[in-house]
């Protein structure tokens, strides 16, 4: 290990799931060592707001506002805007809170003002008292498109929210991806030298893949020549939360951690090296190696502050033996 | 009185106190027979929406959803928006509540989708189950400017709300007036014949001057030789709420009822042909007389819909004999 330099890790999150670790890893990481890289392709102009759902999962996450109960969304959130909103007969199917509100106003104003959406964030997470950076994927704009076997493409939160994940999924893309320009903060992090990345356990066909699209974030990981770590989104064969499970169904890849570690082995071949399953898994744990990764069993659950904390210092050992070696 | 025709009066309002009568208006007078027309000087654009704090007095008084406490907004509004636009430093001196955010972005989304702002007021008050028509002034952009001693200009609302009417005031103009179409909608009411013209107890220079400054409004009024009735803004020598009697004072125009009176009859000759005035002005009502008006002196505090309804009545009565005579 180069001990010149100090360590810096990458987590790459979409909402909810991987908010839970970026919280656990910011609990052991100080803000030198560690960035978050969050997908954009949820983005969405709902009544003329600019949303952004998994940067606002990790803000409210890593701010610790987040609503426990609800699993999204604010602590203490009321909705009073949305009930007003819904007798008036505007567009009700995108549960916005009174507090959250605020999240969208601010940054759609500060967007219409000429700001990017990292400098936007970064605002707003100094505002929430947030230490460590969450950078944008891109500042361009992309947007995931589900297309679908009978209704065809939705937008995602179309698909995601308006629909709840019912129709089947035929492919995913990510409009705009081919003019999105890599977050220019995360370009200059990488040059200056990374111990490692990881994949938190998001949806890798509609958080993870999005971010792994961007011109030249593969490449510019695969050329540091870094440990790069997928912990699984899937156990015992089911998402904690979401479509994943689902979709990997339609898709045809095996509804389990095996169908995680192969689609990540195939589509970004020599990418991701190492690979953090599940206790519950611990028999697939053979059938992952052999498909050529290191591997950690361990328990991946994050029910409590205790169990982000935990899995977050497995991880950070687990690629940390890598390096030493 | 012409039997052939049903009667139609118009009701010029700004807010708060000019909704009351308009309620009252609307209690004894059927959709048939009354049109309200609102101010649109002082709408403004905030955190990008597009707010018409004139219209939303009126849609929230017709539709009985006011908050009475306060004397503006809605009834049981609450506050968790602003409150955490506030921690993320956003511009909170406008107090918006959650409910009447729903008001603000379904109007806003609705006009970028290119609704005049006649036909977003039409949808508005459909689902506030409001029958009356109240139709902006123009649907043209027209914004009241406040010109002050020391501060110079403010538009309306930063001086109205952020400056709470405290500079000394100069003069008022209404940037865009010159390009502003009378509302085609009230053209049409007003050439189907009217029974007589209400200038309800609002401000005379913010929300009564901005109506009558739309091209050709004055004009068509006095060609149609109808009765128009100002209801005094002024009781006693004070204004029920705003900076009236306090502009008054600053512009050198005695801070009465004699005061509005001589303002409307200098600045719109030959325009308003009766004036109410409060029991309490009652020593006065000789010298408005005087200045050629005929007079009504009658209880003109709305403290209860019960006083708004009886004022109202005492109104069209007060008109129907001027028709008749």
């Amino acid at each position: 290990m180069d001990e010149r330099k100090p360590s810096h890790y990458l987590a790459l999150s979409g909402g909810v799931g991987g908010a839970k670790l970026a919280l656990g890893l910011s609990k052991i990481l100080s803000s030198e060592e560690l960035t978050i890289v969050a997908n954009t392709g949820d983005d969405f102009q709902h009544l003329g707001l600019t949303v952004c759902p998994d940067i606002d999962s990790l803000l409210y996450s890593l701010s610790e506002t987040n609503n426990t109960e609800l699993g999204w969304g604010q602590k203490g959130e009321t909705w009073n805007f949305l009930e007003a909103l819904e007798k008036l007969g505007g567009d009700s199917w995108f549960k916005l809170g009174d507090r959250d509100l605020a999240t969208h106003i601010l940054r759609s104003e500060k967007l219409k003002e000429g700001l990017s959406l990292t400098e936007v964030t970064k605002l707003l997470s100094r505002k929430m008292n947030i230490a460590h950076s969450i950078l944008p994927m891109t500042d361009d704009q992309v947007r995931t498109v589900v297309d679908c076997v009978s209704v065809g493409a939705l937008n995602f939160q179309n698909y995601f929210v308006k629909e709840r994940c019912k129709p089947e999924v035929r492919s995913i893309y990510f409009s705009g991806i081919e003019k999105a320009s890599l977050n220019p903060d995360l370009d200059r992090i990488i040059s200056r030298g990374l111990s490692g990345v990881i994949l938190c356990p998001s949806n890798p066909f509609l958080s993870i893949d999005p971010i792994l699209s961007v011109n030249g974030f593969v490449d510019r990981i695969k050329t540091s020549d870094l440990p790069v770590v997928a912990v699984s989104n899937i156990i015992d064969g089911q998402a904690i939360k979401g479509p994943a499970a689902k979709m990997m169904k339609e898709f045809n890849i095996p509804q389990s951690v095996i169908g995680v570690a192969r689609y990540y082995g195939e589509n970004y071949p020599d990418l991701v090296s190492h690979f953090v399953l599940d206790k519950k898994d611990a028999h697939l744990e053979k059938e992952v190696c052999e498909l050529g990764f290191s591997t950690l069993v361990t328990e991946t659950m994050m029910t409590s502050l205790e169990h982000k904390i935990d899995l977050a210092k497995e991880l950070i050992r687990f690629l940390a033996e890598a390096l030493v070696r």
